[in-house]
């Protein structure tokens, strides 16, 4: 319970959140909707048009007399600046503050470069874009990383496949220089902040499967990322698969979800993809059978932990993406054979199993709106305005 | 977000809420505390105490002058009616506005009965109970039900052992003698919300598992009780167990856990037991060798799914409740070797699994907390007393 909340709040703050949904509202909308007094909404109304966040939007019809103004939040009155770091590659965005994307690069990039390299390489990058879109006014960064991260001070811990990223302090890091906040997650968890944000604002309880070179998930319950006591909440990977699989895993443990159903897994198993992914991709989307039936019997090896996760959290969404989902159906298919059929009725009766709609651009996505839920919550805009 | 936040809040719910740890304090303490304007808290402590929901608690020590009067939360002010119904018995109790057990009692009762014969006798037992205590301001009824219920109504929903049941309106026909708010759940949700209340009350993410005749789960994420979104969150008995058994399940399925590691299961494996669960647990407790290895090889089945739940939602408790792991260490002890075995280091390293300290009362100290959570809610005390 916020200081806000126990003293009724300043009002700007409150009165911004009700705001980000875009509509135009005039200054008595806002008094009815609020319960504010009338002066304090007309002297919020004007610090927040001061500072930009809000703008005249034209005026209401009249009912008599002259028509009042109407205002309206204005997404352009700051950018944030999105990340999302993989193993291989990175993708980097400028979003207005509605999480809108205003221009985005992706190039390869090695998390294995270590986190000074990746991180400078990053910022370049997002100086370039700042540049392009002629706005600088940074209000906050985030990043997804490709492992566990302590979101509370934003540092990787005991990444796997990160060398030297462990307790590095990636906020120091890139708010020395475009200031602050900077917040940090695992990039999974970001992918299902930004798939729910953008397609599924409405939906409490959201399961976000990523299935790519490893496997993970990351969990919405009650309209909110959950992240677990350590943050290691979604790690799908490590799961025992069905039917006491013996194939070793890079984890050291055997038989893992990740080992038997990943990528490299079903590459292994398609003799033409000669153990490559992008190769098993090309044969999946040219109708090799073979490759086809692999990728379809991942996906039920997949199905069979997913039943389980949907029995333990009951959600109304599973969504799957990453590289495979994106380029096969059969995936999909395999996934939603097992899961309809080991589940009870009554926690699938409902049930969507779909991939991914936003694509490679989820991680950057979730992000942003990780920041702007940060820097435009009602206690943040408050403290800001200082009011 | 609650008008009364969007306002300000009239303040007396905000004012009770804090009171509820039982601290005496004084107005001006209150006032610190609140950021409530003096004369605010002045008149809110006032209400409560014309309500009864504070009582003066002696002064404080002088800092000069007459030493200030303090006031603490009165827990007698009135008492909750909670309820635990199990296929086979039912716990009734009454207890104050802190969940303390007043009076409570426990008999045989098949919930096969039909829900007007077992929800009649609840409120006989109750009207018992109740004269006992001498108090009979009710505020709420709490009820757990073992099966799957719609929260919002406390209609049972398609529950499998509960002949008639399906759809009943609970609380209509018990707000008919009692009055409202009647609040119903699931029985194992409320096990989870009574042991997490009373014994972890400051853990943020702990996952309660129910062993008995079936197996279920309850699941708390960031403090409060996760439901799905259908209500049938946590339901583990239809899992499918590890090692593709072919055991036939009550549910239709083949495989689920409960057809391979629940009481009865456990029971049918060990001669001696002739196939009932009170027998198997006397031979545990009698030292049978058997048995403790019948319980200890279910508490490993119950593990590997376990471990794939832990994988998933990162708590820092797993709690094991129910008659079995009241009876069998070697349960616990079985789940433990599993669990620890199995699940990603991070997230093990410092989970904690334990059976439940609250035993055969956590059902009906959940009924009671989830009543006064309603009750005493800022929101709801704000509407009560119309200020």
């Amino acid at each position: 319970m916020g200081e806000s909340m126990i003293t009724g709040g300043a009002g700007a703050g409150v009165l911004l959140q009700l705001m980000r949904d875009g509509r135009p509202r005039t200054r008595a909308e806002l008094t009815q909707l609020t319960g504010l007094a009338r002066s304090t909404v007309g002297a919020r109304v004007d610090l927040l048009l001061h500072k930009g966040l809000l703008a005249p939007a034209g005026e209401a019809v009249s009912t008599g007399g002259r028509p009042p103004a109407t205002f309206a939040f204005n997404p352009s009155a700051g950018v944030v600046l999105a990340a999302d770091i993989g193993a291989t590659h990175a993708t980097v965005a400028v979003t207005d503050l509605a999480a809108k994307v205003l221009a985005q690069r992706e190039e390869t990039m090695s998390i294995t470069l270590g986190p000074r390299a990746v991180l400078d390489r990053m910022l370049q990058i997002g100086a370039e874009l700042l540049a392009e879109t002629g706005n600088s006014s940074v209000v906050g960064t985030g990043i997804g990383l490709p492992g566990p991260v302590e979101h509370s001070t934003g540092k990787p811990n005991n990444p796997p496949i990160m060398p030297g990223w462990d307790g590095y302090d990636v906020p120091g890091h890139v708010a020395a220089v475009l200031g602050g906040p900077v917040l940090v997650d695992n990039d999974v968890n970001l992918m299902a902040l930004g798939e729910h944000a953008v397609v599924y604002p409405d939906v409490d309880h959201l399961l976000f499967v990523k299935i790519a070179t490893g496997i993970g998930s990351g969990i919405i319950t009650g309209g909110s990322l959950h992240r677990g006591a350590q943050g290691v909440a979604g790690d799908l990977g490590h799961v025992q698969a069905m039917g006491s699989p013996t194939a070793a895993c890079r984890c050291g443990n055997v038989g893992c979800l990740e080992a038997v159903a990943a990528g490299p897994a079903i590459a292994a198993g398609v003799s033409a993809a000669g153990g490559s992914v992008a190769e098993l991709i090309n044969l999946v989307r040219a109708g090799d059978v073979e490759a086809a039936n692999e990728v379809r019997a991942a996906g039920r090896r997949i199905g069979e932990v997913l039943a389980a996760c949907v029995s333990l959290l009951n959600p109304s969404v599973v969504v799957l993406g990453g590289q495979l989902v994106i380029a096969a159906e059969s995936l999909l298919a395999g996934v939603r054979e097992v899961v309809y059929a080991r589940s009870l009725p009554l926690a699938t009766g409902s049930l969507q199993i779909v991939s991914a709609r936003t694509g490679s651009q989820a991680g950057v996505l979730g992000a942003a709106t990780m920041v702007l839920q940060h820097v435009l919550s009602p206690s943040e805009i408050d403290a800001r305005l200082a009011v």
